[in-house]
């Protein structure tokens, strides 16, 4: 059985071990070799000399070259005074072979995979994405993602939250931004679309008595990419909660993403504990934007300036208009309408101007909630209408015209069979990781993004399809 | 703050507390009225006597109807002797009601929350999920998803394994059954499609060095529903390790299966253990599948049998010939091939009858492993190729023509740079879910499913789109 390189250190001098990895580094001083051995949990420093070795270990080190996966047996030793590396985890021993085995073979790689300053292309980086994770930098963030994902599993599993999965193959309705649709074989000329969020399944899920949701989602928008936003497909945290108030589900949010940096991340600051939570008036009067940057010093890239942004208006003037993605992709918008909801369609006015609705609707706050961090939006949600008389007002506010109330006819059927008052949050899991692992862009906390104008050179996708399949589908390419 | 009902037991009795849910069932006596309140943990008897309650209360009770949402403050009363119902949680006390809020009114559902014998349809249950969801049984079962699958999260990240995303988004491959596409906007004419599995990316994973990776993944196939094999989209928890032979990962996949039911489902009798590991070919020959089912007692819907099903032939004959599901899916059959993988062209032929390949084919065995459990196949898995000469062997010898291994050009290159021997198991937690709450249907351990014929009664979808959605794609409805 392997010993993987993080266990050596808790070994006896002098103990045989076998470890397999990876070849980091190869270098030769004569008859003597140095290999820097690499697994999944660290590298460590082993020592070749020939005469201590099988004559066909020996024989293979005139082969060995980096990336070539080794199997290797040897003796624990220690370091001499001068030779100790106090910074490195194995720094202490270092290992003296007695037997290799060369499990496969490598090409020397398009990019150096020991150094990770040289930094490749993207495009580069991506075509061959399975030797960029190897750079310990990309692993860590991968592997961070997973544990921050794993903490806010257990923190809401624990909390008596339910994680449910809802549907990937579901139906476009007019949420904000292009939707990816899907043909039907079995319903020809029909098409599925892919959630660009979870939004209904989860008020559906409050209709259906579950009060405390969440999901790790996979969510998808067809937009074209920044730093901060991926092209094709994104992961929220989506939590629901039904009875209970904008000011309970704040603190619960609070408590859990604090207890996550502080457990996981202990060299973080978070700049206010509680988290400043700031009128969007006072916001945009103050700082000009409704994500402002709060931290002390911002060279500093351990400090994590979080603010909850409140009292939203509950519309925005439509100065858009209709916008140019085409079809029924009106962000919420109706075709006539000249009132957009600043958050989305579903938001609870606040109780204190409902009698504003009809005089002055620009006049009315909402209970939307924005999560701000470091200048960036983390997230948002709001206290959603449970009463279809007022969300009908809503949808006529907003211009809506029977049409597209008849994309909503599921909601307008589920909110007459008793409604709890919900709401909650969804927390942009890909920009936490971004700004938690100081990456200026969020390709480097996914396993495998697409590039910025949407494709994947290892793949080499999207590709062609043959005509057959898209015959099957019903479908044809526009000439 | 709301009280959960079944925080009520912990409670003293002539407490007051406040609770939140809905009116599971409503009976009149005259003046009295006997509320059945439920919520997401349980069901409560409230007792309302106009003389004890606010005037506003008492006259609500003429207007309260099953289904409503109510908010109801009470004091806590311990039943009389004969009223005990010592099988209910809550069936030692009851609540004297002093006020009550209605949050939310309810028309009259379409079916019966309370009896859920009287099942209804599927088109009118999946119609009105959010209601059937309210049934204990299908809320049931939908946590017990939840507690499954973050037991099986847990047990994994505690083995230092790592959860990573792999995408949604990506290429149309031959892997056995019809995918589902999705037509690219910025590269017209060429589409994604939605992963069968993520085979290749957790082989890619495994390159990369992770060693230890694991995803309970979203997979999709347009295949026909059966009662065990859902229409279009179901998860796996999908496990892929290095270094381990295939006698490891069994017995790490055993361990965890076994501590799970124990756990969880303490009721549930596990016939065997260990779980036995027989040949193909005796399975075969004494059971006449591949997936015996080997309870001893069919009638028990407890008993649990698992089996490993090893030493599979590495081909099959290719008696089908290429499928007819059109383009370029073959499942993994060459065009021109005779032998098709009995698992997957990756599967690593055992060393022992490595120079049968050339001689005798069909004799090989492979280092696949099926998982069966009590008729069912539960998952499957393998020790993969990792090198590159024997997998251009397979490919030749299931007669992948040139065209067809560029559909692989990423592994063909990926595995030129250190390859670690590998292996995984996939399991369907779907079918899992299925078999460990008891149920005939996948649909039943699922929240949002589609019915047979791959729609959604509830949201319409599949769905027409707009000819402006369809142009800005490239693409058009066939005449």
């Amino acid at each position: 059985m392997k010993t993987y390189i993080k266990e050596t250190i808790t070994k006896e001098i002098n103990q045989e071990v076998e470890l397999k990895g990876w070849v980091h580094v190869f270098r030769r001083m004569g008859k003597i070799a140095f290999i820097e051995l690499r697994d999944s949990t660290g590298i460590i420093q082993v020592v070749c000399v020939p005469a201590e070795m099988t004559p066909e270990s020996a024989a293979l080190l005139d082969n060995i070259r980096p990336e070539f996966v080794l199997s290797l047996k040897g003796i624990i030793q220690a370091r001499s005074e001068k030779q100790i590396r106090a910074e490195e985890l194995t720094g202490k021993i270092e290992i003296l072979a007695k037997d290799i085995k060369i499990l496969s073979e490598a090409e020397t790689p398009p990019f150096e995979i020991e150094n990770e300053t040289l930094q490749a292309k993207e495009e580069l980086r991506l075509k061959h994405r399975y030797l960029d994770l190897r750079h310990e930098r990309m692993a860590n963030n991968i592997k961070n993602r997973h544990q921050v994902i794993h903490f806010f599993r257990n923190h809401l599993t624990d909390n008596n939250f339910t994680e449910i999965q809802t549907p990937i193959l579901t139906k476009s309705t007019p949420e904000g931004a292009r939707d990816y649709i899907v043909p039907s074989r079995l319903h020809k000329g029909k098409f599925f679309a892919l959630p660009q969020a979870p939004q209904q399944y989860k008020q559906l899920l409050m209709i259906a008595g579950f009060e405390k949701y969440f999901q790790v989602a996979p969510c998808f928008r067809d937009e074209d990419a920044r730093s901060d936003r991926s092209p094709g497909e994104f992961y929220q945290l989506d939590i629901e909660m039904s009875f209970l108030n904008q000011d309970e589900i704040l603190n619960k949010i609070e408590t859990m993403m604090t207890t996550m940096v502080e457990k996981l991340f202990p060299e973080k600051i978070i700049t206010s504990k509680p988290w400043p939570r700031i009128d969007y008036q006072e916001a945009m009067e103050k700082y000009g934007t409704d994500k402002p940057d709060l931290r002390k010093d911002k060279e500093n890239p351990n400090e994590l300036a979080f603010s909850w942004i409140i009292n939203f208006p509950l519309f925005a003037e439509n100065a858009e208009g209709p916008d140019q993605s085409g079809g029924n992709k009106e962000k919420f918008i109706g075709i006539h309408g000249k009132l957009a909801p600043s958050h989305n369609m579903f938001t609870q006015p606040q109780e204190k101007d409902l009698e504003l609705l009809d005089k002055n609707p620009g006049k009315v706050h909402s209970y939307q909630h924005d999560l701000a961090l470091n200048g960036f939006e983390l997230g948002g949600g709001a206290i959603r209408i449970h009463d279809m008389k007022l969300q009908e007002k809503i949808w006529d506010l907003i211009g809506f015209t029977a049409e597209q109330k008849k994309d909503f006819a599921h909601y307008y059927e589920a909110i007459k069979y008793g409604v709890p008052p919900h709401g909650g949050v969804a927390i942009g899991i890909d920009r936490l990781l971004m700004i938690l692992m100081g990456e200026k862009n969020l390709k480097e906390v996914t396993a495998f993004p697409l590039t910025s104008d949407g494709h994947d050179p290892m793949m080499d996708s999207p590709a062609e399809v043959s005509k057959e399949q898209l015959e099957e589908l019903g479908i044809e390419l526009k000439k």
